[in-house]
């Protein structure tokens, strides 16, 4: 017995977590934006009822969005964040001395604010290489007059809601307009079971756009969809040509990514072939 | 609204599923054992509450478990299946036309009959290779007087109820006893994620036993509990030496399997190494 919090998809299958403790709740201008204590995941947060990430299992998603295209592209002193409001995505890219500045651009700076309250250990806040904007990433991928970036990270939540514009092929071309030639654009991208359709639209996109895309795979155990998925994009950088030594940094102090899952998260089911 | 199917485990964390129909429920001697149609899994077999396997999720665990040892074994003309009573571990099986024969020792008949009536496409129940024994696998690996076996694969439930004895040193021991001195044990050994000290005893046991031991993970979406293992022991076999010919004839029609995924599998997680 006790406090649940549930989770239903699409009428059809749900995911419940005991809470022990509310920390933080809140109706934001864009979302509802809620931080609990679960037995099962540690603190974990919530937007508009939907389980984002979580103490215990983070390290999956946030170390596979952000190594495998930091240890690959050539050049990665200047990094863009789209999204990611709850820190883990610019912690991964700062533990990379050759990243000499990271842009965020969050949509939501209420987000921003728990997370520093009540998820201390998710971000880095305080290094000095680290910019945050509170704005639409949408806006900022069409019309931002900034240098371009040697890699852009999209921490998005699902197509609907506020992340809803960050699935479409204009938001992508806006992207590779922010893009070195030589650049990586790295995204989550949905499970391969539970949402097919959606992962294979996004593949279709992108690859419209730019010359290699390459999906890859792994746990995200709160998401309850079975396997995830993330998506490596770019012109010509091979995602399988890893740079040693940045990948034995971050295995320093990563929990999931070392370079053997790196280069295997890259095999592709054979329905998916 | 509707009827739904909980699975909790632990007191911390829940899954459930929407039934549109329940098609079969019983109490055997040993365990509850239910069929119902899903909307996000399609048929689903639910033992003592906890959910097993179900129509649309089967192809990860019943090919992950199958596939590699059935690949790089040198001979596999005689396999034994201990478990297994839903039919999916043997059909995989086989698939393979070097096979000769397949025994499989379920611990409970009920199981088999419910599976045969109501998951027609799991079982391949009519190959005149296969022979179903119903009886106690932990005594069969103890004391059958049967010629060796090339492969053994253990098909069983959680450490609780009628499979506990499925992860004892004793058992396992039967096991080694019963395979050829070139031959692969091959068994499900829980998350590592959600059963971290269930998954680290059995590589521990294991290693006591078996000169090669090596982990590998996949997804398994009904059991909820983010990646899944299944583990490959042998005196001597290397799970990397595809036999490339027997990976094409599984890729046929293995909706996951693949040799790309295969070797991929055996990654090892940072934080298991």
């Amino acid at each position: 017995m006790g406090l649940w919090y549930d989770e239903t998809y699409a009428d059809k299958v749900r995911l419940s977590l005991k809470v022990s403790r509310t920390l933080h709740r809140e109706q934001s201008d864009l979302q509802r934006i809620e931080i609990v204590d679960t037995e099962a995941m540690g603190r974990t947060l919530i937007l508009d009822d939907v389980f984002m990430t979580s103490e215990r299992d983070e390290h999956y998603y946030h170390e596979m969005l952000v190594h495998p295209a930091l240890t690959t592209t050539p050049r990665i002193a200047r990094v863009l964040i789209i999204g990611g409001g709850d820190g883990g995505t610019a912690r991964e890219v700062l533990r990379h001395p050759e990243v000499e500045r990271v842009d965020m651009v969050e949509i939501d700076g209420r987000v921003v604010e728990a997370c520093k309250a009540h998820l201390p250990n998710f971000g880095a806040w305080d290094d000095p290489r680290l910019r945050v904007e509170i704005g639409d990433g949408v806006a900022y991928a069409r019309d931002a007059d900034v240098d371009p970036y040697d890699v852009v990270l999209l921490d998005g939540t699902d197509p609907v809601g506020p992340g809803e514009g960050l699935f479409d092929e204009a938001f992508y071309r806006g992207v590779r307009r922010l893009l070195t030639p030589h650049g990586t654009f790295a995204l989550q991208s949905e499970s391969p079971f539970l949402m097919r359709d959606v992962f294979l639209d996004i593949q279709a996109t992108l690859g419209r756009i730019f010359g290699r895309v390459h999906p890859y795979f792994g746990p995200a155990p709160i998401y309850n969809a079975g396997p995830w998925s993330w998506t490596f994009a770019s012109h010509e950088v091979d995602p399988m040509a890893i740079d040693s030594a940045r990948a034995r940094r971050a295995e320093l102090t990563a929990k999931y990514y070392n370079a053997d899952i790196h280069r295997a998260s890259f095999a592709v089911p054979n329905d998916l072939r």
